[in-house]
């Protein structure tokens, strides 16, 4: 859907005439009350769920709980999916052409924040003539944005479902993602943000940048207990289980599985979107304005709210989740909290846990009575 | 000191003319019983303790522990520091020329393992016409180093002290090496190891390398309260505690800290030494040999152990120090073992905790007793 009114952007720029991709699923009500906006994380869209023609399964990135019949029912709801501004899988991007200087953005798109990302996604809503959300939705990154509609449109969210989220990065967070975003951009082939000119992709970076991320989204024990310190099925048939003796051969098994995950990504991504959206990450911060008071600043929410998260999630941890609900709960918000033992890490937001997906499924049955009365 | 006989390696390869750079701390006692060898981690040398002429301060990264009066006291003890086979400070390594062919080794030095190493080190003592050790000594790789010669030396050690180890590493472990090797593979000057010759370092990949070991050497706990989520002074400054809404630019502390990092290690570490001592660390694992069981392959060791781990080490955790503890005590050996309550994660091994300290002291005013009786 193309907007052509420029975005006033929390850095003080603007972006106009650009475009957002969006996806919807079920139907909207007479009274327009049942809409449930779904936000995303780092490598996804709008494309959150169901079958396009001629595909044999799904590729919606959270088609396990989205759907008829599923945890939220499209029967029930009417949802929406859509892809970020400065995302690079529909929306306008760096990879799109800039309408002030007629060339590609490359490194010259705005920096976009979490805050920018649910403006956006505000006037999509206008445009759709959705003014009241059911509920606001999201895991990671997404939980973020969902947090941040509660605060910035707190008359507009009626529920927000913050999953696997945080209310701010650690320094060890920001770490990770300032690796991710140097090994992008002192790849040779990046030129400054200006590669599309080039012909070129800073493959090698999008690669170490995806590895690393892999790493952080997985547990200790899945990774233990998926690959611990197997050999590839190739060298252990060479050598009776013995190792090569390398440097640089891919001998065990999450190597293997590491260096695929990277080349795979490293197809698809936009190595602009990638720096974008981890800044976008380091920045969201809503206690920042408030001296660092999470209470204070999650005092404007007027929503109810459920959190969930997962007990080996160690990038964004149950500590984190906890203290969101703690800061809601100091403001008399109305909290469900649902702590899932699950063996998975971060990836666990994106998986078929039945308990995770039975609390999601039992809240959005208590929604959908409450949008029936 | 140089070596010329061939020594055999693990890998069936050998390596002969080689050298290994070493330096000694006290005085060895007549009955040649008080000799300390200390094997260092990735980044260390045999520049174990003491200053050199002309310098303010010591270089010795393992200064706070060994020296006269000192936790390993060297008015007691004569300490010996060597440099590995294939690191970089000296001992025969990647940069230097292999006898068989006259060029620069580069990619082609001889894979070599934890068992190399510490059978190298062996070939030294005997050279020092050194027959037993009081006692063995090293943190992370090198408390590895430690561990193994209790196993292939049983009857040299008396004692073994393996500090902040790991009886392998964990899938989560190897993960981190390999993306640490690809960026430097990868990184178009290392010209497949052989970039000597080209006239160029691959910087690119040693940096991001470091920045990934970095991360993984701090506690998620110290980080934060190091850096948290400050702005650098320079930001700060400028803009009120504003963000630049920036990409590339250094704006957070914890980026500042680890590019710092990066840019130093780059400017001396070799890169073919840095796949070298990582895939030895990724190879370490002498239960493998046993179908997995530790207390099996543990069974020759003979010595007296201590083992001491950190609370906060999410690197070698408390754990893995537990699994070598469990498997010494089911071979009857006899271990002490101190968890530290510490908050710098892996790190924590190289500082001045008084209670780490305390323990090491008192261990080795222990054996320095049976030393003079």
């Amino acid at each position: 859907m193309p907007f052509a009114a420029a975005l006033p952007l929390q850095s003080g720029a603007a972006i106009r005439d650009y475009s957002l991709s969006f996806e919807t699923y079920g139907r909207l009500n007479a009274k327009k009350s049942n809409a449930v906006l779904i936000c995303h994380a780092l490598n996804a869209s709008h494309h959150v769920a169901g079958v396009y023609l001629g595909q044999d399964k799904s590729e919606g990135w959270w088609d396990n709980m989205i759907g008829p019949g599923k945890p939220l029912d499209t029967d029930k709801f009417f949802v929406i999916g859509v892809n970020n501004l400065g995302s690079c899988f529909g929306s306008t991007g760096p990879m799109h052409v800039n309408p002030d200087t007629g060339r590609v953005y490359g490194a010259d798109f705005p920096v976009v924040t979490v805050e920018d990302w649910v403006n956006a996604q505000a006037r999509l809503l206008d445009a759709l003539g959705i003014q009241t959300l059911a509920a606001v939705m999201g895991g990671s990154l997404g939980g973020m944005q969902a947090l941040s509609w509660a605060l910035q449109y707190p008359d507009r969210v009626r529920h927000a479902v913050v999953v696997a989220s945080a209310p701010n990065l650690t320094a060890e967070n920001i770490a990770f993602n300032e690796v991710a975003r140097r090994a992008i951009t002192t790849d040779p082939d990046f030129h400054d943000g200006h590669f599309y000119q080039h012909g070129v992709i800073p493959k090698r970076g999008l690669r170490i940048a995806r590895m690393i991320g892999h790493i952080t989204y997985l547990s200790d024990d899945v990774m233990n207990e998926k690959f611990g310190r197997q050999l590839r099925e190739s060298v252990r048939r060479e050598g009776a289980g013995d190792y090569l003796f390398s440097t640089q051969e891919v001998e065990f098994q999450i190597e293997s599985y590491l260096r695929y995950q990277g080349d795979k990504f490293a197809e698809y991504f936009d190595a602009n979107t990638y720096l974008l959206i981890t800044r976008a990450l380091d920045y969201f911060d809503p206690a920042r304005t408030y001296g660092g008071d999470l209470s204070q600043a999650l005092a404007r929410a007027n929503c109810k709210f459920l959190l969930v998260s997962f007990t080996t999630d160690w990038r964004f941890s149950p500590k984190r989740s906890r203290e969101i609900v703690k800061a809601l709960l100091d403001n008399r918000c109305d909290v469900s909290y649902a702590e899932i033992d699950a063996p998975h890490g971060h990836d666990a937001f994106l998986l078929d846990d039945p308990r995770y997906m039975g609390v999601v499924r039992s809240y959005f049955d208590g929604i959908a009575k409450a949008v029936a009365a």
